[in-house]
Parts: structure tokens; C-alpha cells; sequence
């Protein structure tokens, strides 16, 4: 049996959550062939990014790449070190030494292969092996550029390794205890799910849930890795993340809520309406690499039509200087932009034959007072733009109205 | 014309000092192609030694190596990034990337061979290219060991890479202005040389001056590189270490006076003088990996022999832990051992053909009361193992028997 784990930065921030995870570590290699991804110890990332902010504005991303690289390749180390001290054999790895071999982009590169030699005679040597996450290497050459692999890395590893390994599981180690119906912090009743599909955490992610990066998942979905999620400082079961199976559809359709406080809404007012007017529009943020969403077009009566979507509030900026030039050559009348918006989105695959659940969700935002500015939908998700400050009582009312704390 | 650099830890201790020295190899690059070694930044290494003992009380080799490894890793990248922003085309190499193959023994690899394909393709883009000093790898392959070049490492690496690449300098940056005729903190009047042969450098660097280790100097040797010591500080120029030439016997004989504090000295008393004897004793402290110097043997008129030698105080627990049972099988009477002595050398190739060197060592010694213990000679030296709290006594006292401050 293979099981592929990966802890994050904040489970091995100091050299005492090392020995500890190390433990847990010794215990499972005790009945399985166990892969570990480490993340860099809590704010080594941050601090090599300041060291390096404090030489250039502008960072060449290849030597950035190669810095940040270390944060991993040290946590692995320290990591294999505490195993041996307590009688586990291991050893670790780098992103290149196991195999992880990308494209040859830095910053953000994604996995072409995975040459996975090395990693298996070390198993079969009867090694955990700890790899450092988050990296990759051009080639197998020993001149190859070292890369990282952006947004989720380590989590990308970890799954990337257990579909390479044929690994029976892949854990992932957080500081929450899994996906839960909504976020704890806001329904103190929320519940954790025990199994959530591929395509219903890609929604919640999407959404705003912060457990796991949608890159890794959709991973997963892809090679068919089973993920768990668990809390790497408990003993308490996660949540599983498969293929959806039949016993799903006796659920309750939803499965949780999600909101997203990051948003922008930009509102280009009045843009007279002809052909290939909605193509410029969007043209411009994708060429500046920023993500849109809840995009709403209406027709007014002038022959003239408003065009809105939302940009993460980190790309504002980015997004602003992209769309400036937009509007002038479109001839609209004014670009509006407002920060107090949020998302509130309901999930769950059940949805998707079964009709009603706007009914339901509009009705129970309706009697809260809250007033819904925009709406989009995909085969298993609703999500309402609603003003910033209303978002605690929207997920609220949401989660009682659909029963969630009886899943 | 191709010129490698090595800046030591001191030198790039902060981002402040990193920007000074990017300035520095800036103004190098506008006429040679220049390759840059460095140590790690300050503390970086003592720092993640710290945290992996707080792991394990033996740390494996290989797992300290990979840790140990990410120190130069990050300077160069630093430095790299430094570099860039002032305009100069540069890139960060480690020691695999810049094809420093070693043999696979971890913490104090041998380079076997350097395979500087990728870092002759980069100085040809017109990059300074930046190498993390003291590391290389086992194979050409992604998957290879990192391993330590051990003490005198990022010295190493640099003589090495000037050797492969035919390099017209080889530039070792330090805090110290250069090879003195002795050390200035005692000798005020001391004075700094302008050029010594290897041969002088490595007795001076045997025999506890600090400047640079033996271990790169024998390199330069072997590949006849020319060698620069100077403050990475300061704009004056260092000590040239070359091979010797005809004009170095017009000089003064002596070059310098060097000392080292760091001594144990170890007396075998009254060991039975029989074939066989000696090599039994320093069989042991070989086997345990210790170097020892200034070895002596008297027999006396009972047929017994006392046999004394010196290692460096931190090897002294290893040595009586090798020694010991040797003194019991040997029935020798005692084992003395004497942490209050000091061993102070005169060194000057041009020793070698004339004589009385000796003569005025001992006069100079004996003129300040100073007691000779014991006294070792090389061809290009004389060494005399004298109590520890007269050695700066008795270096001034030579350097002004030998007019030094005449160099």
C-alpha cells in the first residue's frame, strides 16, 4: 500500500511541529509505503520574497524560482532528519531529485511528467520519502533550471505523486478538519462532510472555500487520486474527496455554501450594442492574466447595454488598467466599480436533476432583506453577488435553509 | 578574459552588503567575463545546523548536505537578482547546474571532475553567471546527490572552476586586506604581501594562517591558477599567490611568521623503544581521522622512549579516545597531555638554500626567555611548539629578528 501525505507550511513551522508530524509520519510508514510533501516552515517564503524585494522591484522570476525553492528543499531535510532520529528510515528528495519534471515556464509551471525512478527505488529500499513541494525541475540533467509551480504547488505535488505512484491515497494535512457545509467561523453549526465529489469541491473552491487549491483537485479528478483533508494537529478523520458515486443522490442535494469577500465589481455602463462588443470587453483582462466572473449583460431600451463581472480584489489594479482603454474605444458611457460586493453560492451535484433550489435560495435571501445584484450558474451551482457586509447573514440564512446542519 | 570571484559569508551577510558587492562584480563585468562564487549568507549555515540538531543529535550527511546546500543557494540567487537590477546580465548556478560532479561521499566530497558546458553557454549570452560555493553534485542527472565540499569549500569551488574554465584570475575576497608577513593584530608594523608562491601559502596556512585554506591553495598548485587575496571592503590590491619565480630569491628569505593557539600536545612517557612502536601509536589518531604535527621522539638511557605530538584542540577528545588504549597495550608509564602550548613558525621558500635560519629563530626565541618544547622543520619551515601565553611575544620577537617590516 501507497500513501502519498502532504503537510503544509504551518504544520512544520518550527522545528517541534517537525518532530511532531514526524511522529505521525513514523506511524502510518509502520503499514504502508508513505510518500510525504512538505511545504517551507511557516514565513520562509515570505521572508525570502522580502530579501529579494529588498534588492529589486522586479525580481527575475528564474532566480526567484531558484530562492523560494529552498524553503522546501530545507523543510524535507529537517523532516527526513526527524524521522531517522526516531528509528524510521527515510530520506528526502528535491522537486527535481524526485522526478517532478515541468515545463520550462518559471513561477508557474506545470507538471509534464513525473520520472518516478529514483522515489520508488527509495520506497522499495524501505525509505519514507520526504519530497519538497511546490517545485520542479526542466529536465533530468543536473543543469536544469529549478521550478515552482505557482498557486496550490505542494498540493499539485502531492496529487501529482500519488497518480504517478498509483498511490492508494493521497492526504492532505491543513489546519482544518476537512470541508465542511459552510464556513465554521460563520455557522457555528456547520458540518463536515465525510465525502464531497471532484466536481462539487472544484465549485467550492472556485467559490471561496479555502481548503484546498481547485488545481490539485482537478488533478485528482483527472488520474482518479482519492483526496483526503484532514487536520494535521487531530486525529479525527477529513473529508474524502472521489468521483461521485450513487449513494450521493440520496443526500442532501446541496452539499455546502460558499462565499468569496475578495470581489470586484466592474460595471461598463452604457456600451452601445453591436457585434464583437463583448469579445473586446473580455478580451482585455484575460490579456492581462486576470480571472472574471458573474459576468450579466442587459439590453436597454436606448439600444445601449451594461456589461458586469467581478475580478478578485488582488487584481484590481491589473484589471483597471486593462479595461480603461476598453471603455474609451467602445464609446461607454462610464465604467463603474464597486468594492462592497461578495459571492454566496449554494453546491451540490444534486442540483442538477433536481429543480427548485434558485426558488429556495432567492426566497431565503428575499426574506432576509438582502438584495441580490447579480446572478450566475453553472450544472450544480447558484451564486448571488450580494453587498460585502450582508455576506454572514446570507451564508447563515442559506445554511438553514437547506437543512445543511442535518447532513 | 575570464575571471572567477569568490565572496565569503562576511561579505554578503545582509541584502546591504549583497547590493555593495553586485556593484563591485558590476565593474568587473565591463571587461571580463566574470564568474562569481559565494558562501552563504552570515549565520545561514551555523542557523540550519542549529535546527537540525535540535532534531537529532547526529544528523545524516546526506540530509545536512541538502540542508547545508540551500544556504549558498540562496546568495547566488540573491546576488544574481542584484546584479540584474543594476543593469548587469546575470544568473545563479548551483553547483549541479554549474556541473561540479563530485565523488559521492557527503559533507567533504572531492571534486572529480567539472563539466562546465552550461556555464560557458551563459558567460557566452554575456550573463555573469553567480556559482553557490561549496557544493556540488554526484552525477550529471536531476536525481543526483547534493553533496558538501567540507572545510575550505567555496575556496574550492572557486580555484576549481578557474582551473576548468582557464580562467585568467581567480579573485578570493575576504575580510582581510591580504597575506601578511604576520598577523597585524599582533604586529602592528607587520606588512602585506604582494606575492607568495603556493608553497609559502600552504606552510603559512598549515601552521595557523587564517587567510585562505591549504586545500584550495594545493588546487591552485596542481592547475597553476593564479591566485588574488583582498578585501572585499576595500579597493586596494591583496596578495598574489603564483608559482614561484626567479625574482622571489632577491627578497627576504623569510616571508612571514605564522602561529596557531589552537594545540594539544600529546607526550607518551616511557613507552618500551621496539620496532614497531611509533606506527602502533599514530596508527590510532589516524584511524580516527585526526591530523596531528610536531612529532617527537627522545630515548632515553633506560631504553624507554617518550613520544610527544600535537593535534588541534578540537580534535582532543578524539585523540585520547584513540590513544588511550594504545598507551595500556604498549605499557607505556603515562599519557600527558599539555592544552598550554602554542606553536609558532618561520616560512620563506628562499630558507631552502641558505642556512642559519634556524640559528637566529632560536637566538630570537632565547632572548626573550621563551622556551623551545619542541621543533619541527619542512624544507621551507621551521616550527616551534612554545607555552601559549608567550606566542604573541615571541611572533613580534621574530618578525623584528628577521626584519619583516622591511618586506
Amino acid at each position: 500500500m501507497i500513501v502519498v501525505q502532504k503537510y503544509g507550511g504551518s504544520s512544520v513551522a518550527t522545528t517541534e511541529k517537525i518532530a511532531a508530524i514526524a511522529k505521525r509520519v513514523a506511524a502510518r510508514a509502520k503499514d504502508a509505503q508513505v510518500v510525504v510533501v512538505v511545504s517551507a516552515m511557516g514565513d520562509t517564503t515570505d521572508e525570502l520574497i522580502s530579501m529579494a524585494k529588498a534588492l529589486c522591484d522586479m525580481p527575475d522570476d528564474r532566480e526567484m524560482d531558484k530562492l523560494l525553492a529552498t524553503g522546501e528543499q530545507v523543510s524535507s531535510a529537517l523532516l527526513a532528519m526527524a524521522l531517522q532520529e526516531m528509528g524510521a528510515p527515510a530520506c528526502s528528495l528535491t522537486g527535481g531529485q524526485a522526478g517532478i519534471i515541468t515545463e520550462h515556464v518559471q513561477a508557474k509551471a506545470r507538471i509534464l511528467k513525473i520520472d518516478g525512478k529514483r522515489l520508488k527505488d527509495e520506497l522499495n529500499k524501505g525509505n519514507v520519502v520526504v519530497v519538497a513541494g511546490f517545485q520542479g525541475i526542466t529536465e533530468n540533467a543536473s543543469w536544469a533550471d529549478i521550478t515552482t509551480l505557482g498557486r496550490g504547488g505542494s498540493d499539485t505535488t502531492a496529487v501529482a505523486l500519488a497518480a504517478a505512484l498509483k498511490a492508494d491515497c493521497c492526504e492532505i494535512y491543513t489546519d482544518v478538519d476537512g470541508v465542511f457545509t459552510a464556513d465554521p467561523r460563520i455557522v457555528p453549526n456547520a458540518v463536515k462532510l465525510d465525502t464531497i465529489s471532484y466536481e462539487e469541491m472544484l465549485e467550492m473552491a472556485g467559490q471561496g472555500a479555502r481548503v484546498m487549491h481547485s488545481r490539485a483537485v482537478e488533478l485528482g479528478q483527472i488520474y482518479n487520486v482519492e483526496i483526503v483533508v484532514a487536520n494535521s494537529a487531530k486525529d479525527v478523520p477529513g473529508t474524502l474527496i472521489k468521483k461521485e458515486d450513487p449513494e450521493m443522490e440520496v443526500r442532501n442535494p446541496v452539499r455546502g455554501i460558499a462565499h468569496d469577500t475578495d470581489v470586484t465589481r466592474f460595471t461598463v455602463v452604457a456600451v452601445p450594442d453591436q457585434p464583437g462588443m463583448a469579445a473586446k470587453i473580455f478580451h482585455a483582462p484575460a490579456g492581462a492574466n486576470v480571472n472574471v466572473d458573474v459576468i450579466v449583460q442587459n439590453v436597454s431600451a436606448d439600444g445601449c447595454a451594461d456589461v458586469s463581472f467581478t475580478v478578485a480584489d488582488a487584481d484590481f489594479e491589473k484589471a483597471k488598467r486593462a479595461i480603461d482603454p476598453v471603455v474609451t474605444e467602445l464609446r461607454a458611457r462610464e465604467l463603474l466599480i464597486d468594492q462592497n460586493v461578495a459571492k454566496v453560492s449554494i453546491v451540490g451535484s444534486g442540483m442538477r436533476s433536481n429543480p427548485g433550489y434558485a426558488d429556495t435560495m432567492f426566497g431565503a435571501l428575499a426574506a432576509e432583506g438582502i438584495n441580490i445584484l447579480s446572478i450566475t450558474t453553472s450544472e450544480i451551482r447558484i451564486t448571488c453577488l450580494i453587498e460585502r457586509d450582508k455576506v454572514k447573514q446570507a451564508v447563515r440564512a442559506l445554511h438553514k435553509a437547506f437543512e445543511l446542519e442535518k447532513v
